[in-house]
């Protein structure tokens, strides 16, 4: 029975489902979180299932090539291939977020990064958070856009355009962290610049603060 | 005892109109789901009752013509003429939806239509949300509004000039997943506009993404 | 014992407080509701009290002039004086509320009565839903604006200028109901005008639509 | 062991921090409040603990340079060396709170002070709130851009360029009140310059408000 293997990733799964519910990230059941197991699997939400209804056993687990290992369980998210080639480009990473979240959502669909404006911008995500291309759902070019883009970046956070929203992290928790500051941040900037322009941070106050945060905030 | 026929389309109607308020779709009184019983009748929420009251045992059997099989009993939402009308002109539905959600109806009163610039309206509306005619409330008006206006699209909603938005489904479900997503891209579309023009989509990718969402996703 | 006087009045008091907590329609404890008990008394809020804090017994009991009738319990609201000049020249007003709702309150900054372009607008208020005159907090000067104000309207809502919204109706619930579909309403009309102008809805229309909604809407 | 010394002060910041979550003002871990035990220490949240995770015994307390009493708990809030500066520096300030609650954030981010134009402002802030300095997290710069910047207005609240707000108040749950009602006006403010100008307060009027609400408003 696979909800007795990696029980507590499935139970962190699922509980990471209901933070992106709890944080407004998601409408329905567009968004979904995975987490890698190991060297050759990860476990990522099954498609189109609501959020109330996960649980840990309807996590999917599925290889590196984004194949669930279960021919005859539930479907994987339609995602699969993309959260698949980032694990398999990116080793550092144990987690990879999506959304539609509506403030970031709202830059990606103009096509436009959002500028480093506020210290909690710096503290996270080290710069600007880019734009990734347009590229057709189900496949891997959307992988392949998350991971170049953010290649140029400090940020774990890529608007894809049109689209939403991805992030990644050293843990699936890192990544929906990523992914609700990401949110937090797209909707501050965007109603500072409802009213006017919001003052740029220098660049060398972007370092210092990102390099604070990254390693001496926190326990 | 009416709360004893159809009792599992009944519980589906009062967890759906639960959905319409923890979605913040409605205000007070102001929204209604119905759901097609057979080729002869449809259950509706009762008129100005509040979310928090509804019963299994409140939701009124009507006929197709919109008159209530129990005369004595609960009057109907005052859109009944509106859910019978779009009954008889669309055998394809199962159940009808209608909100005042904000966004949504924000773009009713200035006559606009959401243009498709994401791909989850891609997914789930196949191109741009129409805007219908104002009509009175209360007579067929309405329901003809709505089954006139949805023949051209392949949006399962619409939404009503100066008023607000209904939405169909194959079953009470998806047409309340059609009203969470119609104002969920309504936002964003908004958001995205305060500050610059989005991104059109390339129609040749609507009719691919469309396909994909409706033939491929979920399980 | 004051809270075994008008007991379920006392009740309905604080479950409508709740509402508008629920509602978003206040913040830490701007906001109140008042009832009307008999010709020569209210039951009102008490001052600064937080909303999680209000019992049966906390709520004041006064008469008409806005005084209480225990000279040794909790204080009423700072706005008492305004309820009872409202209570003194509006006979058939049996509950009053007032809340800094932050879109209604955004027009009344502007001095900007919000124009009718939307059938839930036509529906509870018949028209626009005006501004009333800049008045001191504490005395008789808001009651006096606010029945002036709405002696040339059929809204039960007026807003006070660079202050916050009043609306009155036949029972504490049916003003809260005022309350809160003036910030739906305040918030949709504020939507649509953020990308453009809203249609303006015809008078004779808004005339049908008001007739139905106050004669057979409901059951 | 820490968590029985002053255990009311560490239950109500707690509660606190919660009341924080609940008013939307922090994601994530990204806020906190502080309370001044005596004229040598206060207490202040952990750095980088969940707000759901916090317990009595995990609020940390420091002297009033900064420096937490035990070596070996948990690190304060990378704030804490800012919340010591106002505590030295202010002896009538008995709590502090930092968020970056959005709305007021967007105004900071602009440099750009909030005007009195709502009677709310004038009652709780006693005219505009004011924006300090851009400072770097860590050090003690932010503390004396707070207490440098609030020197000139009777406002409670200071929005930190680029960063977010600063609020002190007599009580750790006063300064909280601050931070609630900042974020309420700022909003409030914000939606109104959005469709034109706020009409402004009359200065003496400002003044009337703010003694009132001072010293005649609540029990």
């Amino acid at each position: 029975m696979n909800e007795f293997e990696h029980p507590l990733l499935r139970r962190e799964l699922v509980d990471l489902h209901r933070v992106l519910v709890e944080s407004a990230l998601v409408a329905w059941t567009a968004g979904n979180v995975s987490a890698k197991v190991d060297d050759r699997h990860f476990l990522i939400k099954p498609s189109g299932v609501a959020y109330e209804k996960l649980t840990l056993g309807s996590m999917v687990l599925c290889d590196l090539d984004g194949h669930p290992v279960e021919p005859d369980g539930l479907k994987p998210s339609s995602d699969v291939f993309a959260h698949a080639y980032v694990y398999r480009h990116r080793a550092d990473v144990g987690g990879v977020v999506h959304t539609h979240s509506a403030y970031a959502t709202a830059w990606a669909a103009r096509n436009e990064p959002i500028p480093c404006v506020l210290t909690a911008m710096a503290d996270e995500f080290g710069g600007e958070i880019p734009v990734g291309p347009f590229a057709m759902i189900g496949g891997e070019d959307i992988g392949k856009g998350v991971v170049e883009t953010l290649a140029g970046h400090r940020s774990p956070a890529v608007l894809m355009r049109n689209h939403g929203v991805f992030t990644i992290g050293g843990s699936p928790r890192a990544a929906v962290k990523a992914a609700v500051m990401c949110e937090d941040v797209a909707r501050t900037v965007h109603l500072s610049r409802q009213l006017g322009e919001p003052l740029p941070l220098d660049g060398a106050d972007i370092d210092r603060l990102y390099d604070r945060y990254q390693n001496a905030y926190g326990q």
